[in-house]
């Protein structure tokens, strides 16, 4: 099965083409990867995730480290977006959270309710919009039912759809849990089928083996599972998410086996900011050493070409 | 961390910014801070709250204590706002509170109801609007769904946005309770995520550590907590609540550890109109004073302004 | 503190004050105080209500003896309102019923749907409409915001609001019951903070103090208890009920008390309608005696004139 | 006939009273009169206005000059006020323009098309809206249309509507010319009948009497016109505009004589700003010594008052 | 008087300044400057414009010229934007042209009617939109009428108006042309009172004097000229058309007195492609070499930076 990374083989129209053209050829390394600073913490888990640096409890300093670190995105809360995106207008591309939740209460039910719109992340000259499916939830029927409006605004609109596919759900927890490739695997799919331009996942652990399927209890490695997941997502563009902060060497690694993948980039939050300010930025060069390797085609294979 | 209070840095647009401008430089002591008097008791108590002092069930009577006193904005319900604000208009700015709920039903599964727009709002004269929001309830997905609303006219009519973030729920409780450090902190943030122009808090309670997550169990002070929870706010300004009366010295501690942690004011209510008439103008004295002691730069930073 | 009952001080706009003038001194005594005849008992209760006096159940005839019996307004669902107000168009207000529900299914979740619109008023020549609001039911969210829409379209169409304000739910009778002190006066207050014109409340029972509030707990008279609720009420004017028929002098006490407190009048129906036709008019007539000796002022405080 | 200046009689709602309490109370000389800085010339005339001082041709200037030289509004186009207000925002009172016309095509037809809205003027901030009419115009069909929707949006958000009305068309230059006293009079009664809350209107020449109907064809003193002018305007309260730059002297009588019949204020531009800044600031002195002998009474007569 | 070029100080909001960011600061020299190619010769004159050079009739011929230029946008009308933009989307910004009109009737009542909606540029993933307004048309009504819609969709979508600012009609042809300084003058800040982002006017002829107002009546250098048009367009950013072809050198001349009196760039298209494609591309080089020498400030004023 071959690799999708070239945007004109994608099926998008003009509107989505062109924004995540600019994501992926005009900020970053410029060469079709990406490397994605997520700042939703602040409402999904609460300020503690700044305590342990202070300094990234403030929106402009992570704005400031978005710019300076080259990001090919910052992805932001409407709140935030509306007080603090201004100053770097352009500068670095926005992804605006459509939807979003505390952590307060359990997960069981998980939805991520919606509340902002399509229409405002284009007021606000965001290139991509994100949503959190919580795939595996009972609460799939509301979950659908928003995601179904944001996709048909993003259609409408040309914008970029970014899905946070998670597995959530007592569910999910009772068949190897949300980290499991099963779980990753099926998440990615998903996002895919219903629609996704790009979908956001965890790297998958092949190990977690507890109550998963007959299929994937089996010994898969971490390349193999990660590579399954980039093929299950097709021509959705995949990201991976960082998580909780864990050792560098390990996270580095993750990186490097999901770009070897076929992922277009990564998307990390906590991993890069829950540090000293010179430590993010070197630990931002490392992983965009890591991206230097694995470029995008940017070659246009123009519709009207013949590509044979 | 630097401290926002100036309106020119607060990424609001124009109409927004007029309206804070009237509030915090052309009323009250005109210095940038604020002090509110709310008055939405008759709904979320009862008449229950006046039999301390029964002239303050007269809403002519607290309108007329709000221009006296020299308040900065008196809070109230769409129904008193058409009926008594006319007799003040301008003299002293409106906060239309656009939800509200009686205390009969248990808050288990908090939500306050939307009964007015801000359509209504722009319509009385108003200066604001107030919304409720519970953070951590598990009727997360209506409350988002009524405050996009909210979020979105106010965005459109220019309409500054008050948010009562007040954590509730069967989960808050289990955690620490909704005056404990951890949840005042979360619900400050909650607001500044989801775009809030001014958020109303509790006074944290640092001492309650029964249930909250490890980062919140430490030896913190009052003062280290409503630091945190100001920074938090970001750039929504903050105002720190009253709630039920108590000792005025130790209420007079609390409003100076907000202003000193850079909170723009107090919204006071009951400990302001559950004494006597004379003795409330007294009280609102000794506030005023302590406001006076932090100015909020009125300077405004112009974009036109350094180059000459 | 003072009574509001001069129309030009409740500050009403054109349209309300025409209405409201027309109901209070074009009809009944013209004296500002007012005798309504509510007539929904057949949706409410159902037909059971007309076995005392079978004429009772036709419409014809309660419109006959609002028209001979000098009332100051009917209140009618649409159904009849549509069928039988034209033969007495004008000779007597017509007040819309908005919303209603039969008493089939229990009260613990009370929700009463709407089933017309205020514009429909209008067409009928209604001069008010009629609203129940159910306070403190756990349905809360679904009554505000079908009231929501009923408040802003009188507002906008300048529609006297009359709200039946009843204490429902669970919560409320296991603190009280419906027809408390605390019940009736949190009704009042709750129809005056959500913008009522008017409120329909029943007569308050001090003596039923089983779970109220502490504030409630304590030997208040019944006439305390009434010029307590009026006072909640503030600028919006009050309506008692009559309930269920009672002993005629124990009825026409609490019109009594309820007059000296400050009502506006009486929306009594059983009372009037469950016994034969002479009769109804006899015990009307003694009402009237009662609303005869609390004359409301009618002078205007018309801002244009005595300031020379 | 008396004068209305009192806000509380004059037939306003909350919201247009508010607004304009804050206009006429809370800016400039805070006694009830106005002085308006309008600068909507660079559209009506085009650039040439502001040759007589190039530094007038820059909005951040006259703004500026509108806050420095305490005035009670600026009157902007919607384009200057997007980009310009902002600075100042709350600084001065805002009159978004919402009609306007460049003088490239003749008179005759006159027709002022609308560019703006009245929910524009509610998201900037501005405290009043200003609307040309053109009294006497063939094309006062297309006016009227235009202005009944600018009306009903003004009342349904509280927003007071300043009508420029202009006599223009063949027919009034027939009958004595745009600033008789004959058409002035009957602009200013036109304005009051069409729903206006302030008018602004020319200084009548009671000596352009060449066509003008009988009743105007006699030797009325520019007191007596003005004086009429005024009453005919009734609640509607009255703006005298300066018109194109004429000698110091003149213009200050013709103030004098505005405020001694109960003008509001005068709405003065090119007379102010086609001189230099220093010189602006002067006249502008004078200006205000002027209204600071005719204070309008801000004592409220609040319907609550004086019945204790 | 300052020139305005700072994205910061423009009043734009944040999506408005990230799509002129992208435009200026993103693409072609990223200097500030822009140099865009206009593609609408085919709807406003017909395919006779590409007899010069048959290649220019295709529009993959243009784009591709757009791309390989280094041009800071295309302009084009939604129909070869729909075929022609989705091969090239985000390599050049695209400015979609919302209306238009054949130059086959004559132009005494010009208006050119709209035939695309900004929420269609925002789909196509255009970063601008681009309106033509008739100034000192008798057709006024209708072109503000269209141009308020566009205008406050802009607004509401944050996507930059480009206005077309082009005097017609037969009143302008009287008053010394459509190319007059009077005229083009007039032009640019009427669309700036009106609220375009940009403007694009012809360059002025000082020397066109025959019935321009006393004012321009005098000897007024091309330079003090245009000097003046940037002046009155404030903090509209400004572009000059290049029109039918001329000499180069004339046109460079032009564009050089253009960029010094602080205009942001030219939009020339005839001059551009009606040539052989090397020649064109000759011809681009020398335009941006004067580009090159006026570069505008691309620093930020961010509100949150220099006050520590």
């Amino acid at each position: 099965m071959r690799m999708w990374s070239n945007l004109g083989e994608l099926g998008l129209d003009a509107g989505k083409k062109a924004r995540l053209h600019r994501i992926l050829y005009q900020h970053g390394l410029r060469n079709g990867t990406a490397l994605f600073l997520p700042y939703d913490q602040g409402l999904e888990h609460g300020p503690r995730d700044f305590f342990a640096n202070p300094a990234a409890g403030d929106p402009a300093y992570i704005a400031r480290l978005a710019v300076d670190g080259g990001f090919n995105g910052i992805a932001l809360q409407v709140g935030l977006a509306e007080k603090f995106y201004w100053d770097y207008a352009g500068e670095v591309p926005l992804i605006l959270k459509l939807n979003g939740k505390t952590d307060i209460p359990p997960d069981d039910q998980a939805l991520s309710p919606l509340h902002a719109t399509v229409e405002e992340a284009v007021r606000l000259g965001a290139d991509a919009v994100g949503y959190t499916l919580y795939v595996g939830t009972p609460a799939a029927e509301a979950d659908f039912a928003q995601y179904r409006q944001v996709r048909a605004d993003a259609g409408r609109l040309g914008m970029p759809l970014i899905v946070w596919a998670y597995p959530r759900g007592a569910a999910i927890e009772a068949k190897g849990g949300r980290d499991s490739f099963y779980a990753v695997d099926y998440a990615a799919r998903t996002a895919s089928e219903l629609g996704a331009d790009v979908v956001k996942v965890n790297f998958p652990h092949p190990d977690k083996r507890a109550g998963v399927p007959r299929a994937y209890d089996a010994g898969f490695s971490s390349q193999q599972a990660i590579d399954a997941v980039v093929r299950s997502a097709n021509r959705t563009l995949l990201l991976v998410s960082g998580g909780a902060q864990a050792g560098d060497e390990t996270m580095l690694d993750k990186a490097r086996q999901s770009m070897e993948a076929g992922a277009t980039g990564l998307i990390w939050g906590r991993n890069v900011w829950q540090r000293e300010h010179r430590e993010s930025l070197a630990f931002i060069a490392r992983l965009q050493e890591i991206l230097a390797k694995y470029p995008r085609s940017a070659q246009q294979v123009t519709v009207s070409a013949p590509q044979a």
